[in-house]
């Protein structure tokens, strides 16, 4: 697995400069023209509310005119990854559950603050670019990069191309997979994202034992020790996990899964698992390699980039071959 | 809807002759230079068996002769949609449960008896193409045409492209929708097919009650009237469609989902209550439209043709758009 701080090189092209927008931190790196990234800074998120969409692009821009002094030359373009549902090439942030906000045109934003061509990302799907280009799925024309974290959605790449369904693509965690199940934020019950997420396993075993946990990965280490509650919860969560992969399997039969986000951590305490009930539940077509994420928390930030760049690729070249 | 026996017009081209091969029936029809295609004719398929292939490429080789003087012009190409796991562009026959064949080479067994350019289809990516380039899904972007007969599966139609998979997408049949449930074919239990197909309808009514049944369109009838075990099994089965395709939708997102196969006749008695169960399941992103087929069975044949003129149209233009 590529440490963390070692980000991997993009090749030769136009300098730029890449934000990540999570939910509490906003992370930037810069591209030289030899493709290097330099070690990501980390800032605080704005604090969600009607204004946080101007913070963004004011704090994104402050960040830009920092890393182009760190640069020592102008960047060519920003290319920002943004949470919640997003529409790329309408630089669209739709929907942000964590930052509340709504159709947001960011081109239109950012013309006001920056002189600078940008492109927006989908944090999903810039991880999934990221894995599928340079990281654990490389090579791959099918695959699903799946993010495991506070909540649960996955990068649909298609023969070659990114899917992006209006913004919408990938969304499983609210698919249901125990009718009747767990109650989620969507408003529904027993969707993936409200039974398997990190959040959720944490949430479900305090309840059921009443003992504040730190998170997932102690619920795993309990497991581990025996806890028959923490092995309970932790095993409904894998049967959740590969009940909602197997249908996405089933439909568009990926070359590999990769599994990204806080609880992909735990390693082989989850692929192994996970791929014993993929095997088991897939009977009929190809059953993926299943592997965990390289790039680590940082496959958004290092899809933004790509985003920045692809975006100036096709200027110079305006008929991309995709 | 479209009657039975008024095919579309596919508009100016070559003319060409289209065959689908069913498991009990085969179907041609020629394209004239106009567009315009013949009433199919039906003839029985061969048996299961070794030989079977082989079988298929006899027979359809005596029905393009027959069509080539009905037409009374040289075809210019044969497209044909064959059952089970298909890859088209390898011309490949992977596997057929119905009739038994596994990896037959249809471009090299036909290279032997007829002189002239054949295209493979699929039968169910070919009646998705079809619905969605002169059907029901008209237009749309992304679609999912899900046929439930005898067995049930999807074309995945993504961003304007056809998603082959290997051969094995949408074999949405297969996945899980009641972990533990009826049995399957595939070894599984609880599939969507194994409880909501057209068959496993009428199989579960008949165990349940002992009573011999034509066919789901009599336990549907049943239900209407009253009985409460025909209810259970139909309102069973529209609960396992409406979740499996509530996975389907949430990961691809499709305009539009299109209802054919035999169980599709039903209509509205289908469209309205698997309609009602996806607004309550598909909360996060945006419900498809539903609506049904509009090529009814011959949709197979149709995209049979369309992909015998589209095979033409790549040679006359070797660098299609795509």
């Amino acid at each position: 697995m590529t440490p963390r701080d070692a980000l991997p090189s993009l090749g030769d092209g136009h300098p730029v400069v890449a934000i990540d927008v999570g939910g509490t931190t906003m992370k930037v790196t810069s591209v030289s023209a030899d493709g290097t990234m330099s070690p990501p800074r980390r800032v605080p998120s704005p604090p969600p509310g009607p204004g946080s969409a101007d913070e963004v692009v004011r704090i994104a821009t402050a960040l830009v005119h920092e890393e182009a002094e760190r640069l020592g030359a102008p960047p060519a373009a920003l290319g920002i990854a943004l949470p919640g549902v997003v529409v790329e090439d309408q630089a669209l942030g739709v929907y942000s559950e964590n930052l509340e906000w709504r159709d947001v045109d960011f081109r239109a934003a950012f013309a006001r603050t920056l002189d600078l061509p940008i492109a927006v990302a989908h944090d999903v799907r810039a991880a999934g670019a990221a894995e599928t280009r340079l990281g654990a799925a490389r090579g791959a024309s099918t695959a699903l990069v799946l993010a495991i974290g506070t909540g649960i959605a996955t990068s649909v790449q298609v023969d070659g191309r990114l899917h992006v369904g209006r913004g919408y693509a990938g969304e499983i965690g609210h698919a249901v997979v125990v009718p009747g199940g767990e109650p989620c934020v969507c408003g529904n019950r027993g969707c993936l994202e409200a039974t398997a997420s990190a959040e959720a396993i944490r949430r479900r075993y305090e309840r059921d034992t009443g003992t504040e946990v730190s998170g997932s990965k102690e619920v795993f280490a309990r497991a581990a020790a025996g806890d028959p509650v923490a092995v309970a919860v932790r095993d409904s969560a894998f049967d959740a996990l590969a009940l909602g992969l197997s249908h996405a399997i089933t439909l568009i039969v990926p070359d590999v899964v990769v599994l990204a986000g806080g609880l992909s951590e735990a390693g082989d305490a989850l692929v192994v698992p996970l791929a014993q009930r993929l095997e088991s539940l897939v009977r009929y077509g190809p059953v993926p390699r299943l592997v965990r994420a390289t790039l680590g928390e940082d496959a958004g930030l290092v899809g933004a980039a790509l985003a920045a760049r692809d975006a100036l690729a096709a200027q110079d070249d305006p008929q991309p071959s995709r």
